[in-house]
Parts: structure tokens; sequence; C-alpha cells
């Protein structure tokens, strides 16, 4: 089994300010990667801006980064960085701007390269990226992933390239500016990266060991999500989870509710953690007979009681997926098809088993 | 709160064999650092020859690592390491030889400098250290600590660089020809670590989830210790637990029984593990009340009942120091004016209770 998390990680109120020296560090001149507004009503630009100007780093922002960001978006900002002589670039925001920001300096290192080879399995060097997430769901600053959106396969892909951000600093403070369905969205986006790392054909005694921990300190907080009014304890709580998580599918990778969520985000613009929670009961129900001690382990560390009463919380949290029948089938059909999602599921899954998962996302019929 | 760990990790049978072109790829020529006979035996030496051999990479051994290596010894290599053209290091063995590798790469990358720079405080560079642990107790695979001994000093000190190794592969066959002895000690040193960073003023909630795991793995194999047979499985969770506990102390560092053990391996010649251990109910027992939950939490996990039960264990495990009542006060005295040490301590620690930990250590007077 194998363990690799390089990553320096700093989580802790104004970790930002904290570490400003560090974040200077990386280069002369930062390209600062992140999308219209939520990081500035959230304080993690400014808190970033001030540290690179205490530490006298140079900085140019692109704020134009869009929610699942295309090809396009990303050889925009890599356009801005190139012409103004970026060496690394820090994504500020949810895992939008934090992936973009991996493929960005992905694309100023190879300043002579095409946008081609963000997909291409070729051993390519990257700009240092600094992570700095406001969202509790991503865990993207301690992954190596950066998933777009693939118009040419109309669904949405993580690029071929690994790049684990070199800094990521965490503090749980953005999170009291998010308004409650940005939360919920995002936390179970983290809650999935659990679960879905935990039941995986490559999970570790390392990666169990991380999405079991993360499952305790989520659990701690989650109640935040059904209206309790939460403190500086339960977003900091949120933010580790998800950083926790974000460690363990750094192991293993993600399953089948991500796989499937892909088409919902695509074709239905649902955002992607109401388009993977959809799915999480489903998957917990359609694993073998024995992993049932595993599952019922996984739900009562997270707070909930038995698979059924998690479906039904998770459906009063995210509501459903509207779907034709058209559409389930299709759905079932892309994912019996995708030989290496199927390789990420820990049993012989079948078209069927696949089929139930789709439809226990829709409404009642 | 902070967390890194760069290191690389492959833990599984076979894992130098397995991996052997990522052992090759960090450099042309190999220094290969091990000590005088074990690695032979247990036929790790034998593995990481074969392996660079198969990727055509040229390798010089130097298999004169003494136990608890001093600089002369590191100087020795490091020179034959120069003279070759090395430009990588490969650590063979139990603690010593992975400590000394570090410090090795560290002086073979700075060619011009002299010893001095062991234990000065500056930014240097240092080859690429692979870490191959045969015993399970150092961790040092996955630590940035190399503890030299210290003759101008008389005691044992890790170097002033923190020097992570690239690549760590862990597997547990190596301890199948381990005797009990060695298996002991060095099984203890990991408990050590686990307790240590556990009860630890820099503990983090990182360095407990991974404290606590080691515990949980450490605990199951531990009746190996006490003489039951082992299994293939129990040598890999042995192996796990060491590596784990080893990833704790990376974020926290050791506390008091780390460095009083330092007096009675220099001036006693006492092994690492059984001076370590000795001190370990001792200090437990000195933690004060509000600390008893978490210690009561510990010693389950670990299979203990009681801290009275585990002293016995120990004891029955170690025995005992042999120490004057000069030597008892000089070590309270040494330990209670290391500034350095007596912060590692989650509580304000006076010398009575340092004299208290010394005592526990020795036989009944």
């Amino acid at each position: 089994m194998k363990f690799y998390l390089p990553t320096m990680v700093f989580q802790e109120k104004d970790a930002v300010r904290n570490h400003g020296e560090q974040m200077a560090h990386y280069g002369k001149k930062a390209l600062i990667v992140t999308g219209r507004s939520s990081s500035k009503k959230n304080g993690a630009l400014q808190d970033v801006i001030d540290s690179l100007e205490k530490f006298n780093t140079s900085y140019v922002v692109f704020d134009k980064v869009l929610e699942n960001p295309g090809v396009g978006n990303i050889m925009e900002a890599a356009g801005l960085g190139r012409r103004e002589g970026t060496d690394f670039v820090i994504g500020v925001g949810g895992g939008s701007p934090l992936d973009a920001a991996k493929a960005i300096a992905l694309m100023i290192q190879n300043r002579d390269s095409t946008e081609e080879v963000l997909y291409q399995a070729r051993d390519l060097r990257h700009l240092p990226v600094v992570a700095v997430p406001t969202t509790c769901g991503t865990g993207s600053e301690v992954t190596p992933y950066a998933v777009l959106t693939r118009d040419d396969l109309q669904t949405k892909q993580s690029i071929s390239h690994t790049i684990f951000p070199a800094l990521a600093l965490v503090d749980g403070k953005y999170l009291e500016k998010a308004p409650l369905s940005v939360l919920v969205n995002t936390a179970v986006d983290a809650l999935a990266h659990m679960l879905e790392s935990y039941f995986h054909a490559n999970a570790t005694d390392y990666s169990r060991m991380l999405s079991q921990y993360a499952m305790e300190v989520w659990g701690v907080a989650a109640d935040v999500l059904f209206g309790t009014e939460a403190s500086e304890e339960d977003y900091a709580r949120l933010m580790f989870a998800s950083s926790l998580a974000g460690m363990a599918i750094s192991q293993t990778g993600t399953s089948l509710p991500h796989g499937l969520s892909y088409y919902l985000t695509y074709h239905k613009g649902i955002p992607h953690g109401k388009a993977v929670g959809v799915f999480l009961a489903g998957y917990l129900d359609i694993l073998p007979e024995e992993f049932e001690p595993q599952v019922i382990m996984a739900l009562r560390t997270l707070g909930f009681g038995s698979i059924g009463q998690f479906a039904g919380l998770m459906k009063e949290l995210l509501g459903s997926a509207e779907l034709t029948g058209e559409e389930i089938e299709a759905m079932a059909d892309g994912m019996a098809g995708n030989e290496r999602k199927l390789a990420a599921v820990p049993f012989d899954v079948d078209r069927g088993q696949i089929l139930k998962m789709v439809k226990s996302a829709c409404a009642q019929p």
C-alpha cells in the first residue's frame, strides 16, 4: 500500500496571516486565482493580498474562475499569468478555483504548450500552488486532482497530471459568511469523499485511518447542516473534516457517486455537493452483505442510525434529482461502461445495481 | 496546527523489489548505508542491490554504520560517497543506519563543508534519501530526525537539519530473522513514540490520529513480544505501527522518556528501546489527573489494563536500569535543566516528578 501526501498544511484561525512568509516564499509574483465574489465577502482574498504585501511579493488577481471551469477559463487565466511573469499560483475559494489553480500552474510553467497537454499522460512540471479553501467540501487543498468541465466529452474529468499544492492554509472562519446552502452542499461533498474512499477498491489502512477520523470530526459538527447555530469550533471541524476527507481520496480516488454526479452537474446544472449527495445512501445500499458491519460503523460514527434514516435525512437536506426514464437509463449505461470508475468499486457491480442507485436518487415516481 | 509528511511510503511484502524503479529514479549512483551484518541476514541489502542492478543504477556499499553512530562514523561514510560520486543515499537497517543516511546525505551534498554544519541552524540542501527499515521501532523512514552520538556533550542529539526521506520502502518480512530481543527493543521504541507523541505539548488532531491508530495496530500484534509465535501479519503490523508512530513524532517530537534515555545509552550502554521503555510507565504516572481518561484509553487501546499492570509488564519485558543514587540525581538535574525537552511536556513538570520517573525505571533498591 502507498501513502503520499506532500502538501504542507496549516489549519488554524488566521492561517493565511500567520503563514504569510511561507506563502510568499514560493516565488516573486503570484497569480491569485479566485471566483467573482465569495472570496471578497469572506475576507480570504484580502488576507492573501495583505500577507503578500507584508512580505513584498507582487501579485495579479484573476477573479473570473467559473463554477465547474472549463479549459477555456483555464487558458484565459494562464494567459494572464504568462503575460504577467507570475511564478506561483494561489487558489482561493471552493473546489472550482482550487482545481483551476492547479491546471493554471501547469499551463503557465509549460508556456509553449497548448491546452491539449492538460489531458495527456506526460510528465510535466508545474509552478508551485498554494491553496486557501473557503468551503468545507472540496479537500482540493490536499489532493492532486483538478476536475474541469470537458465539453468535448459532455462531462467533468480530472486532468491527467497529479498536482499537490505545496502549501494549504486552512481556516474555518471563511465559512462564517457562507450561506447555509453552500455549507450543506460542500459538507455533503466531504461526506461523499469519506464514504467513497472508505468503501473503495483502493482503500488501505492509511486511507481508512483518514476517512474514519474524518467521519468522527464531521459527525460532531453535522447538526449545523440541519439548522443548529454554528460555533467557531463547528466551522473549524467542518473545514478539518473536509481536509481529512481530501487526504483520504488522495490515496484512493472517488467511486460511483462522484462518477454519476458529473452527469447531473453537466446536463442538469445541479451543484456538485447535491449531485454526489443524492447517490450516497444508494451506494451504501448496494454494498454486499459482508460490508454491513463497516457500513453500520461508518453511519454511527457520522451520527446516523441506519441506511434508511441516512437516506431520509439526505433527501430532507438535498432534495432529489429530477430525471426522466431516458436519462436514468443513459446514466446507468454510461456508468456500466466506465471501466475506470467500476474498478474503484470494492465488489463486482452490475448494471442493475447502478440503475438501482440512480433511481434511489430520484423523487418517488 | 501543522501537518507535514512529504515522504512517499510503500508498505507491503517485497516493497523494495516492487518499487525498484522508483528507488533507482533518485540518481545515477547510490551510496547504500547499512550496519555490519543484520541487513545481510534478513535479505534487505540484497533486495536493494538486486533492484538497483535491475534498473541499471550504480552503487557503493558502506556497511560500517555503528550502533548510535557518531560524527566520525558519518564523515567516514560521507567521504566514501563524495569520492565515489554518489548522488543519492539509501539507508538500510534499524534507526542507526537510517538516521546516519540522512546526515550522510547532507554531508555529501555540501562537499566542501566540515562536520560542524551538522549542528548548525543553517538552510542546507541534501541528497535524496531512500529508507528501508528492517526493525519495527525507529520510524526514521518517515521522520526528519537524525539522532547521532555527541561525545562533546556526552549524549545523543538530533542534527539541526530536518531531512525527510523522499521514499520509504517498508516490508515486515525483514523482521522474520530478527532475534526476539531486537523485536522487543524496537517495538518498545515505537510504543514510546506513540505515547510520547500522544501526551505531548505539541500534539494536534493530526498527530493524535496517527498515534492513536498506531496504538490500535501495535496492540493487535503485541503478544509477539511476550513470546507468542508471530505470523507474517504480525510482522507487517509491528512494522506499520512503527511507521505510524514515526509519523506521529514527525509532527510533535518526543518527550521525557526519550530525553532521559540518551543518558542510559551514552553512559550505561543500554540499547535505545530498553532505555526509553523503562521510563514509559513512569511518564504516564506523573501526568496530572486531567489526563487520566486519555491514559486509560491509550492503555486499553494498546491492550493493557492499568498503569500498574503496564509497569509490571514493561519490567518483565525489559528489566530495569541499574543506577547509583548519584546517577539518578544527575539525570534528574540534567533533565530539569533541559528547557527544550521540558517544553515538550504538556504540563508544568518539576524536578521532583522527573526524579520519581527516573526512580521508577530502577529495580527496587
